[in-house]
């Protein structure tokens, strides 16, 4: 199985409105409600390309309990989220159906005690074993430690466990030095990262900061890794346009699951791309157009980067 | 006991975020969440003014199970609420920082089932002898007949129990038919029923399509009431600035506690004014400052329209 870690997950709240009002009351047209939280994407996905997942983290109260209860029912990723005394957050997502445009409100998480935290890190060890991968995903709720993602980084690399790290700011920059496999940051985490904002060059500096390999996702531009053995840039042979949220999840599932079937760098990045721009095509994040995928899978561009990494 | 009756009860959530950027995402840094809907408000002041009030209504689903669980911890309302199967809707208040402005967000609420309707008129029927008065209170849900309130006047005058009736709209107009003891619409309300724009001749329109009393807030104003035997305006002797959410909600609480102590018109006015002011000054609805409340009771300006009703 592929282990996917969401620290910080959440109940995903989607509201249409006919035309957003700042400062007044607004009647929601339609409600609609999912798990959320990026780690809980790259799962699903992962299942709906054939590979068994589980996810674990933190989920607490009447949210968190709504949330699992759709996990359960929607999906087949196998729930190994850990509860906690807080309730987990929720995300508003408000559609204004005038424009298209959301407006999105996002709760910081419920704080989590250290013996929380204590029973999540059991939890990791114990199901490190059975992982051929495992995927470090998103922000991190109130009371966790800073440097959680070096710590799992490492305890995963002690398992012998590769490691793919997806988030940013202080939790990336502290996640790279314990010298996760694949860290998979887009273009302005990598550029707050390097201070940098010319992908190669950041990517390369990425990984002088531990990182074995960078995947950067360059949105609509497709993505670009740079490897011990040389750099790739994959690209759709289209603009798409759609939805972009979740894309970066997928193109982790693309990435984590050519991984465990040991395809070669380009066919994992073609994946990648491929599953990105299907998931802009898809109504949300977690799903994407099986369509639009397998049209796209064979017709992604991959070049080689001439200069050596 | 006095009994309240919301049929479309929601968990309201307050979201605080330093400026609102529509089209964007923000970071949400306080979450505050209570018992919501307007007779839920009337009941909880109630129980502070020292009556014991029992509410009705539905209550569903996840945020259902929050909302009674608040109301038991918060509040000495006895809650007689009625499980649908349907989630119990979510208001959700948007606080900017930078401005004060408050942009609201209100799911429609659950489907109610004939079922469950049939369920709601018997637990309603079961509670009528022991009340001494009704308030029928707020929005309808939908699948309730729009001439709900009409039926649940009817019901309540064949038990001998006074009504007070605090809707808009279509469910008001019906509602006025049955012959409510008191109707308590605001300005813009009165002015959407009789399309007319001045209280005193509006809330006598209203009267003669049913109302036995009407009863209009008129905001920082006061209240107006024009009853069979007179008309008299109360005013609170300054204006008070704060939040006005629930101020219509305590002025129907002092209404309904003048009936059942029957006091005289002037003194139901005067303490519903002060109630209303006293809860522009707390933090939210269904809570009023007792210390203004107290200061303003002996204040409030009560005068008599010498033209007869």
């Amino acid at each position: 199985m592929i282990l996917t870690v969401t620290l910080n997950a959440a109940l995903d709240i989607t509201y249409r409105v006919p035309r957003l009002q700042p400062h007044s009351t607004n009647r929601v047209t339609e409600v609609a409600e999912r798990p959320g939280g990026k780690g809980l994407n790259v799962a699903r996905v992962l299942t709906a390309l054939g590979h068994r997942a589980v996810a674990t983290g933190f989920a607490g109260g009447g949210t968190g309990d709504a949330l699992r209860s759709l996990l359960a029912q929607e999906t087949s990723v196998t729930d190994a989220l850990v509860p906690v005394g807080g309730a987990t957050r929720r995300t508003v997502a408000v559609v204004d159906e005038s424009t298209g445009d959301t407006t999105q409100l996002n709760e910081p998480g419920p704080v989590v005690t250290p013996a929380e935290w204590d029973a999540f890190m059991s939890t990791y060890r114990e199901l490190l074993p059975d992982a051929r991968a495992v995927a470090l995903c998103g922000s991190l709720p109130p009371g966790v430690p800073v440097d959680v993602y070096a710590r799992l980084t490492r305890a995963a690399r002690t398992a012998g466990v590769p490691v793919l790290l997806d988030t940013s700011g202080e939790p990336l920059r502290r996640g790279l030095a314990a010298r996760p496999d694949l860290a998979k940051p887009n273009a302005d985490e990598l550029a707050a990262l390097t201070g940098s904002t010319e992908p190669l060059r950041a990517a390369r500096d990425a990984r002088r900061r531990g990182a074995h390999t960078v995947a950067a996702s360059l949105g609509a531009d497709g993505m670009l890794v740079v490897t011990a053995d040389g750099a790739w840039q994959a690209a759709p042979p289209r603009r798409i346009a759609g939805n972009p949220t979740g894309a970066g999840d997928s193109a982790v599932a693309g990435l984590l699951s050519g991984l465990v079937e040991d395809l070669p760098w380009p066919a994992r990045l073609a994946r990648a791309v491929a599953l990105s721009a299907a998931t802009v095509r898809a109504p949300a994040a977690g799903e994407f157009d099986r369509g639009t995928y397998e049209e796209l899978l064979g017709r992604v561009t991959v070049t080689e980067h001439p200069v050596a990494a």
